[in-house]
Formats: C-alpha cells, sequence, structure tokens
C-alpha cells in the first residue's frame, strides 16, 4: 500500500476495506455520491483494438479511463487506486472461459496487462432518482434487466456483436424527463437508445431477459432501453482472448469522482 | 401605417404583403427561421384569467408577448407590428360561434382588447428537420394531426378542459433525439408530453384526428405527442366568451425574432 501525502477521499476510505479483502461483495450503495466503473483487463496485443472498439461504440463503452501497460496505478481515477487489490471480486477468463474468481491480482499481475475502467448505470441511477424517476429493480430489490439486441455494435478488430442493453419501465412521462436527464450524462452511458418497441430491436420477451433480474411492468409503462456496459464485456468474451480480467457482476470499481461531475449542460 | 425609422427586419418585409391584404393564406414557409405565432384576442375582462391559465399551463400555452389593454402594437416581437392588420386572416367569435373571418380588423377593434401571442410548434418543428429527423405530416403535405385528450389542464377562473396535442410519428431513436432537441424550445412547447401509448392519454384512434390530417405511421415508428397551442383556443372557446378573436388556422403572425434565438441549453 502506498503511503499517502493528503488527506484521505471519501473514495479511499471506501476502497480500504476492499483493498484489505474484508468487503468481497458487491458495491452498490456503497458509497453513495461517487461513480463506479466497469472493469476490463487486457494483454497488450488487444488494447489497441479494443480501445478502437470503445471509440466506436461510445454509448455501450463510455472510456473513464485507460492504464498505461503493465501499471497498475489509475492516478486519474482516484487517490491511490491499485487496480489489483482496490476490486471486490474479480473474475479471471482464459481462452473465453471463466477460471478463477480471486479477490486480490498481486500474484497474476503481468507487466503487458492494459486496465479499462468503463462508466457505469449507477451514476445516471443517481441521477434519475433525484430526479423523482421510481426505477423498479432497485424497488423490487434485484438486479436490472439486460438483452441481448439485434443492433450491431461497430467492429474492431477481433470485437465485435450485437449491443447489450438494460431495460428500466417507466410512465411515459418519466420516460421524457428520463432521456433529458440521462442525456447530461454521456460519460456513463447517456441517453436511452431505444424506447417503447422491444421487437424492434430484437427482444421477444421483456420476461426472459439474457443477464440479470426479470423486473414487473406496469399497465401504464413502456420499456426505457440504455447501452449497458455488459457489451465491450460479451464482445470481448467471444473473441476468446487468451486471458482476459473483469469485475465480478456488481462488484465495481469505486473511484474518487462525483457522479454530479460527471453531468453536462 | 407607421413610418421605420430603422431599417426594415426580414419580418417587417414579410409583414407588408399582409397588412396590404395581398396575402390572405397560410403563412407556412413564408418566412424560414422567423418564429410565427399563434393569436387569441380577448376583452380585458377576461384577460387576467386567461394570462392565468397560460402561466399554469406553460407547455399548451407559451406566451411570446402580452398587450396592453386597447394598444394594437407588440413591439417586443417586431418592428412596426400592428395586430389589426399584421395577421393574413382572423377569425371573430361571439358567444364561441365563429361570426366573421376578416382580413383586417381596424373596424371592429375595441379599446379593451387584449392580445396573446402564443409559441408555435413551426419553431420547433425547424429545429427536428435541421437535426434529421423527418416530420412525416411535412414529407405528406398535410397539416399535423392534433388529438383531444384526457389529460386535463390546470383551470383558471372560467378556463378549463383537456389538453390538445400534436402528434408526429417517429423511429424510438428519433423520438429520443425529438427529445433532446425541442427541450431546447420551451417557449415553443418544449418537449413532448407523452409517446408510445395513445390510449394512455385518451386516444382511441390515431387514424381519426380531431383537428388537422391523419399521416401515415411506419412500421418501425411510435407516436410522440407535444402540447398544441389548438388548447388555448380549444378551452376559450368552450368559455363561450362574448367576443374573442384568433387567427385562422396556420394563418400565424409573423414576428421578427429567430427560431434559434429561442433554443435554450
Amino acid at each position: 500500500m502506498s503511503a499517502l501525502t493528503t488527506a484521505p477521499s471519501l473514495g479511499w476510505q471506501a476502497r480500504q476495506p476492499i483493498r484489505r479483502g474484508e468487503h468481497q461483495g458487491h458495491t452498490s450503495g456503497l458509497a453513495p455520491g461517487l461513480v463506479q466503473g466497469n472493469l476490463m483487463i487486457l494483454p497488450q496485443a488487444l488494447a489497441a483494438d479494443f480501445l478502437l472498439f470503445c471509440q466506436r461504440n461510445p454509448k455501450s463503452c463510455p472510456l473513464l479511463a485507460v492504464s498505461e501497460p503493465g501499471d497498475p496505478f489509475l492516478p486519474t481515477l482516484g487517490q491511490d487506486i491499485d487496480i489489483r487489490s482496490d476490486v471486490p471480486s474479480y473474475r479471471v477468463w482464459r481462452d473465453g472461459m471463466l477460471v478463477h474468481q480471486p479477490s486480490d491480482l498481486t500474484a497474476l499481475w503481468q507487466d503487458d496487462f492494459v486496465t479499462f475502467v468503463l462508466g457505469c448505470s449507477f451514476s445516471f441511477e443517481q441521477a434519475l432518482i433525484e430526479a423523482g424517476i421510481p426505477l423498479r429493480h432497485v424497488q423490487q430489490g434485484r438486479n436490472v434487466a439486460m438483452y441481448r439486441t439485434n443492433v450491431p455494435t461497430q467492429s474492431a478488430g477481433p470485437f465485435a456483436g450485437p449491443m447489450v442493453v438494460s431495460m428500466r419501465p417507466m410512465t411515459p412521462a418519466d420516460a421524457i424527463r428520463a432521456v433529458q436527464v440521462t442525456s447530461r450524462f454521456a460519460q456513463v452511458h447517456g441517453a436511452p437508445v431505444h424506447l417503447g418497441r422491444p421487437d424492434l430491436i430484437g427482444i421477444a420477451d421483456l420476461a426472459q431477459p439474457d443477464f440479470g433480474d426479470p423486473v414487473d411492468i406496469g399497465p401504464d409503462e413502456i420499456p426505457v432501453f440504455w447501452a449497458c456496459g455488459v457489451t465491450p464485456q460479451s464482445v470481448a468474451m467471444a473473441t476468446r482472448p487468451p486471458l482476459c480480467i473483469t469485475h465480478s457482476p456488481g462488484c465495481m470499481l469505486v473511484t474518487d469522482w462525483l457522479n454530479h461531475q460527471l453531468a453536462t449542460g
């Protein structure tokens, strides 16, 4: 652990139990108001193409930071962040298969690892809740419902495949307000990509999400779809990279950034 | 006619054939880029309540200007505007019944007349078209489709009744973009009030609008609804005012304002 030379940030305080291995569960609600990020670590040989994939698909892959090869630190995201220890639970994938779920990467670290941290919907969900828009999966204590679509991403090198979306049901008036609110958060998926007609993007049955949990949809509600951070994971796994490391679902990197700082306009 | 003391504005030039009675038809496309307004003239006895109604229902009744009682001039809206002559065609209503459709009000003018000019959808439609969003009624050369809803307005004095909405069909992606674009135009109805589910606001059949023309809706489109300037007319007529003057449908007041000047954000 590095010695801090300045006062500890709120994010730093939240990360210490994680670093010590005392908190290995999900980070939802852990540090209210702070930006949390999705993690993708790839060998340098794949990093340039993955970076290009993110550039071409910013709504699915909103990049918050990219490390130097081999460098486990992410100083732009927060005080003293060490990506080898500061995420509660990691998933290690070899040839696209999950082989290990450690709570620390120090023993696995390689000099050619490049770390990508991508924005996550927690940030815009805070803004929606603060705008008075109820979120069903939060009310029901479930994971958000996610679906593979028939909407292709823009490919880059080996990275290609369909967009994955998350779905939140709401009244049409709330859907309009949600477009306004989330348009201000381009770094964390931004405005919805679709609404009202799941059939048009290849979703046959909202009750059967591909990831996460189904949620109830009221008779006066429509489904509203956002590009989802599962997209880059799904696309990366399909290439069966020799080695790849992600966070475990829901176990995100807590940064020092404030969700409110991401708002534009 | 007043003598101009400064160079003639584009709006002034557009209004001269109207003032002279040479142009008595609709104003669509007449002065591209300039704000056009809906007209409502009421006796002073009803003006305070109507002003309050507009304040309480800003999405249906976006006020651009209100005159002093008896004053036919609207200097904030444009150079030398005389509301008695500068609209191509007027409708005179007595006790809520259309009695006369003159092209000039000079002979009818009363010292207690108060003029209300309200924003109109032409302004945000220019922004939608410039944003690359096609408008079906424009493509089909029809009037926009308008519907009475079951959404009540906030009443003020005798003024009460349901909101009237205009409907534009578009793809879900264009609907999301349209929310973003029109949110910047609060003075001309602003963001949509509803989308995707006409049944939820009391519209049984989109093919049978209450005003305007039906338009085709594609299989990949959803209906998007905006609060409509017909609302205040509809509400005012229902009170059967002893005397009331409006513009004839489509025959608007051309102002000196630029549509682009209305954009916020």
